[in-house]
């Protein structure tokens, strides 16, 4: 079916947040709407964003600028460490967190865990401009478990893990890969050196509360924590993220050092993370900083006392 | 792919109605998403009306109610006639109106001529509650012209002749299949006795200019017109039509003759059109008497003074 | 302020219906936006419907067509009744069905209860063109109270007794006035030969089910009811009401009967009813016809078992 | 009135941009709705975002953020000046500017220019958490006139010109200060070592393009030119700005400089601006650096080839 540029009809995906704001996006067709046995998945072709994928009714990642997520996740916790050779994903089912990691050459091992082989199969069919093949590369093992679970069983441990989850919606699976005993489970099977990395949900100036409490929880867990924070447009809020280590993350990140690694590990070609963007996400606005340092904001979140966002 | 009655992503059809108005539909899936040469044809999945066809963003037809506007313009131009054997269809695109035509056991040859092949092609295939196989019945003719053009070259005389046209729209291609030289023309290809019915815009008491139009117009070319209406749901108006014939059709819409002409024909078992729901289509509100009364209301409508709705 | 007609910000309203459909309203200015002891209270100023009111976000009424609900709920109720001297109104706090009531000459007292003191004093002040002076009649008593318990402690005696209430939401105080007891209630509080009328819920297609069950409610409460319709654009629906009484309405609804009535009371100059508006809303479509019919449709309405709808 | 946090009425006020996306912002309250002889003037009390202002149906600011938006136009370019003592400000009728002008203890006199005698008025009443009393300052002369008109008079010259102006719509006034010609007028009035500032459209990802005609633009006409950006939530989107001068404002801008200077002027205490929020700004996303640098990307813009946005 040959898709028009703009339909007279108004076919419009409507994302209420709380009943008191609302982003809409124009449709031009619904290429997959179904449910899984863990989510709803959507993914449509909308004007503006080109391809788009929501999950749960909620905004993941447009054609336009998934890129901007993606990288702004990957590259610095891999950055952070001096050589990743083994790195274990959670979640990240479009394939495009995967892409993103096999660039940097040193990897030579990638587990990806993500509960949901529906949504997996979908991205690998519908998505291909995410993945880019990257489910194919020989470096990767995929499994579809629950990935706090496989954590707690394997032996095996790794130079990155990465959480590339959903948000922990009322309810959701994802509310026990934001807590203080996940964070030490994930910590427990990282190597000598090991850096940590997470999206850490929104920090826009209305609601930045679930990112402060995300990177206290980190705090005691790890030594050295960064909050930084990307525009994503199509979620029409900036985003935060979190690297953690024991290691001192700092001297990994000087416009040189950083330069060098992107340099040595062919990485120099990427659409958005180079010096300056990442002096641009990790020079946080005042309000963030605010938020992070009050102690009146956001809690430590532990299994018993979940994080929930709306 | 299986659908969910109820998606958590919260994508809605927009009918904006001149910028004042809007009607909102909750949509499933998209079946289908194209532009013939004539118009853009959507045909969708909603919740609370399933499937439902949309042409140039304007809606035309749902699952749920459909019956009452295809039974409602068919029934009375029929009844009106003693014997209609031959039948005339401009537009009529999703099959239905054929479909309601067909139930007339007297009728032994429909012409139906509708421009769009693409829209017909995908009712076929996507709209079988519609025509229910209609178009295969032998008694039909189906052909892909400009119906206007189509009557001028024939020599082909009908019994009833009926406008299932979508609306005129600026710079659309129905506008002359609304004015006093194409009723002039239907009229001539009238068998004597013949009765000529149409769609005939909204009656709601917003807008019923354009409605009082039509009958101002049809009453210039016939000597007897009747206006009427039926709520359609899926518009959330009430939608006029016309009923229009140089005989005495009054005598033809008592109860008695209305019941009897129904059973004669094999026409009680219709989902909506009987002998009170005629009466209520045929008692108008106040409002629309007087908007059709009132030489200050719409105008006689001519090839170059068409009339437009937006 | 002045009032352009058209503004470039799009301030829309919107109306979900059980979430999925919805209605959108063009709003220029919000003239109250408050709350009661007893419900949310909205009056805007709108494009196309001109000045509204909603209730818990419900559409109520609008300048454009309030008159058709109102004539609809009051004029049928009243002409069914061969000489109606005393009312009584539960509900109706815009003050046009008392408006109305007032117009039958023979009315000679008025107990109008309405049970939220704010939402009548707003309509005095904001909603002129519906009340028109008519909470200043000398005939007219109006009480804040529940209505059915003022009913229960009232000796007083009445001709008709009409319910102009909010739907039967969820917890909220109207669902009393729709059961069986309710209606008992107030036949005990008629005087012989009495009326009872009462708005009744939607009639659409696709949701009649509430209508079905008030209809049915009725019928074991009185020896004749009726149930009838009118299109109330601004809801984008038609709306059901109900007549009842024990005396045999259906002689006082015949077209000379209604016509002689209007005459004699001075209502031959209202705006939406009269014979044939009388005709077009008795005449109910099949399906309004089997919903009622149906025994499977709807229930049985009683205190320990009452209607809500959403 | 009183204000309700939430009400169950569902007021939107709908955003469109350009057809493809649109913002919805929950509306509790019109304050002021009315059209001045330049625009149409629209303050809401939001949820969300409390109070906001829209012109021509374009968010303007927010109680939540203008701080954001008007401390990052304004710091910048007073920092970059060694010693601004005279300001002139075309727009800001919203007095925020003026306002943060105003805590620079060089400044001795400003001249504010907004054409919109009645948009300032309503600002006076009822932003006053925006303007905060700067217009009663005694160093302020506020006139209201065309800006480019009067610069084009006075002989009167300042330290630092900056533009507050709405977006440069189709057939608006604004159009005309976004050209060479006009950044070549603010600059003949500058003092020796003056700066100019101004807003400087989106810096999103689908549209940047007239950010980048602006800096283009402003390269033509200054030594020194820097684009920025500050992510602003009302909008959805990170907004652009510029500073420019003949001086090199780099030496400026160094993290001691700028505390420095803060410290020196008694802005130690603003809510969003200060060395790391600066560093945020001026440290480029990828593709905004790629759109300024790309030779196809924007064009140089002229009184004869103003720039339009929609």
């Amino acid at each position: 079916m040959h898709l028009m540029k703009q339909m007279q009809a108004q076919n419009w995906l409507i994302d209420f947040r709380g009943g008191t704001r609302a982003n809409m996006y124009r449709v031009l067709k619904t290429v997959v709407a179904t449910k899984s046995p863990y989510q709803e998945i959507l993914i449509l072709d909308t004007i503006g964003f080109g391809r788009a994928l929501f999950l749960d009714g909620i905004p993941q990642s447009s054609a336009l600028d998934e890129h901007i997520y993606h990288e702004a996740l990957i590259h610095p916790v891999l950055v952070a460490h001096r050589q990743p050779k083994k790195v274990f994903i959670v979640g990240g089912g479009e394939g495009a967190t995967l892409r993103e990691v096999l660039r940097h050459n040193t990897v030579e091992r990638v587990v990806m865990v993500d509960i949901d082989d529906t949504l997996v199969a979908l991205a690998r069919e519908h998505l291909g401009d995410w993945h880019q093949g990257a489910f194919d590369d020989p470096r990767v093992e995929l499994v579809h478990a629950d990935a706090r679970g496989y954590l707690e069983k394997t032996s095996e441990t790794f130079d990155s893990v990465i959480v590339d989850a959903t948000d922990p919606l009322e309810g959701g699976p994802a509310a026990l890969l934001f807590t203080s005993e996940f964070f030490k489970l994930a910590k427990s099977r990282l190597n000598p050196g090991g850096t940590f990395g997470m999206q850490a949900e929104a920090t826009d100036i209305g609601v930045c509360e679930a990112h402060a409490s995300i990177i206290k929880t980190l705090k005691q867990c790890f030594k050295s924590v960064f909050s930084y924070q990307a525009m994503v447009t199509f979620f029409g809020l900036p985003w935060g993220f979190a690297v953690a280590s024991d290691e001192d993350i700092a001297a990994r990140f000087t416009p040189e050092v950083i330069a060098a690694t992107l340099r040595e590990r062919g990485c120099t070609n990427l659409k958005f993370y180079d010096v300056e963007s990442h002096q641009h996400m990790f020079a946080l606005p005042k309000y963030v900083r605010e938020a992070i340092e009050d102690p009146n904001v956001g809690m430590i979140i532990r299994d018993d006392r979940v994080l929930v966002v709306e």
